[in-house]
């Protein structure tokens, strides 16, 4: 036996829903919120997005453990304008009250044009890809972001100030899943730093500074130090507009103060999510923009070595879908009731 | 007396801003749109921004001469959704366009909470932070982006197929102008490959590549090759949501068909441009959103080296407001009528 059939086990999708959610439950979770969690799980391993999957279930827990989390939240939404809907995450995990979002944003979205939910009070752990890839394949072009604890400096600065700061992006298509991508506003995710530091390998070069802000390819010094932002300058002001996007315009938290109230258990820090939602219908007149997109996506596909943005995802979503998912011993553990 | 006392002369700002006008007006365009230009023009000159001020006058002109511009353009707005303003710009340059929206769109967001402007047929050949510094100095929040003509290879590929696409964002300041920043997706102008090309230097390495796609110093060989994305393929990726944005969203066309339909005199192509305007009031519930993210802005200007996006333009500012502006002698000739 190889050391890879030690430490996982093939497991079926919906074999894996289950005992997500019973693990939730078993955690002092409701129905509503460990339903909503498990499928946010879910999505995660079904795409082979694995540092999103149940990967994190230890933080997810903890946060519950340490009583950071309300493992009964009942998000509350308001029309606080004609096109904007602010959710009270009621200081719980995020998917319930993107599950409970869904319905109420899309019918904005289409009366109006284009509206925004700005989400408060909540615990986001995931990808900003699920939650924009329903908004998508209900027709809509959608946008989110949201920040964390301090990973980036600013530009011409040394000291964390940003959190990773993700964007994400989604386009509908009509005989193909939508267009989606999500990125960090570092050049690589903090976690692969920390792999790389658990392994002792060297990371490459221009992905973070130490302590002192010099450029090192040493990871521990990086965790000490400061990621960088993708493309200097450019990908910081990406990292600001998130800060402000994400915090101030929603009545939410900066990174630096998600930081200090948090309690560190491991699990995420409160804070806002920014979504925006387009009805593309109402701003091109037509349904003429998805052929006209499809111009451009053949363009692309036209020249070898191109792929659109959540191919690979998708690709793995079909053979995961067909033949499971390998999840690690000590995962399958806690999802057993035995840690 | 040195060669720049040779080929440039300090001019006074209304003085400038008078010659302009009257450029456009002797180039038939009406008075409307003679003044809207110069003072796009002059906003640029003003904050030192040399390479979207008069330097671009020959391509404005062309395009007059060409006839592919309507100096007469009476652009015309439509809300088509409570929330959606829709500018046809009657085949005119963008600036009359931008003047016309900017009460309607500001009623429009304050009322609605958030709003979008979907600019079509007009000739864009300025900077974003122009219209969105107006919209920022009424307490609105703001982001706009604009393709152009193909300059960008999609991540993986050669072929240019993105414009330099940039994207803009404007947050509003109680007691100091409003921060802006305003970034090509690509790592450097193809302005400023040109200007390398012409005084024979090399270019740093990672800005374009050759041809074949090989990474090259040489500015010829970016310039017939094609330029690169800032920070790999996530600077890709947000020159993809722009081609969408400012494209097939609003019924406008992508940077490979702006490009087919070009006359190529020197001017802009036509397309769209996506502005997004959001009132903070309506999104956090009340004025704080100010307060809050000067917390931010102060975080940032504690470490030394650290500028807040948009400051040297601004200084630039006070010292040309006071002291004018240095234009070369071939520019005041057009600007005298002489060319």
């Amino acid at each position: 036996m190889t050391s890879l059939e030690i430490t996982k086990k093939r497991i079926e999708l919906h074999e894996l829903c289950t005992l997500i959610e019973e693990t939730f439950r078993r955690e002092g979770c409701d129905d509503a919120n460990s339903r909503a969690v498990a499928q946010t799980l879910l999505k995660a391993e079904r795409d082979g997005a694995t540092s999103h999957g149940v990967f994190r279930l230890p933080g997810y827990l903890a946060s519950l453990r340490s009583g950071k989390v309300n493992g009964h939240a009942k998000p509350k939404i308001d029309v606080t304008a004609p096109s904007i809907l602010r959710i009270d995450g009621d200081g719980g995990f995020a998917p319930l009250a993107h599950q409970l979002l869904l319905d109420p944003l899309e019918r904005i979205t289409r009366s109006q044009g284009i509206a925004m939910a700005a989400i408060q009070n909540t615990y986001h752990f995931s990808a900003l890809w699920i939650e924009l890839e329903m908004l998508a394949e209900r027709g809509l072009v959608a946008f989110a972001c949201t920040s964390y604890k301090p990973a980036l400096p600013p530009a011409g600065g040394k000291k964390p100030l940003y959190g990773t700061n993700p964007i994400a992006f989604a386009w509908p298509r009509t005989n193909n899943p939508p267009l989606v991508f999500d990125q960090a506003s570092s050049v690589v995710a903090r976690g692969e730093v920390m792999l790389a530091a658990r392994d002792g390998r060297q990371v490459a070069a221009g992905i973070g500074i130490d302590p002192d802000g010099l450029p090192t390819t040493e990871p521990e010094a990086i965790l000490k130090g400061a990621l960088l932002p993708y493309g200097g300058y450019k990908g910081a002001s990406i990292a600001l507009m998130v800060e402000l996007l994400a915090g101030p315009l929603l009545g939410e938290c900066l990174s630096i103060e998600a930081a200090k109230r948090d309690n560190n258990d491991g699990g995420p820090p409160r804070g806002g999510e920014f979504i925006l939602a387009i009805s593309p219908e109402r701003t091109c007149g037509s349904s003429r923009y998805l052929d006209h997109a499809e111009v451009l996506f053949s363009a692309m596909l036209s020249e070898s070595g191109v792929r659109l943005p959540g191919d690979s995802r998708r690709r793995k979503r079909t053979k995961i879908e067909e033949s499971g998912v390998e999840i690690e011993d000590y995962l399958l553990s806690i999802l057993h009731g035995k840690k």
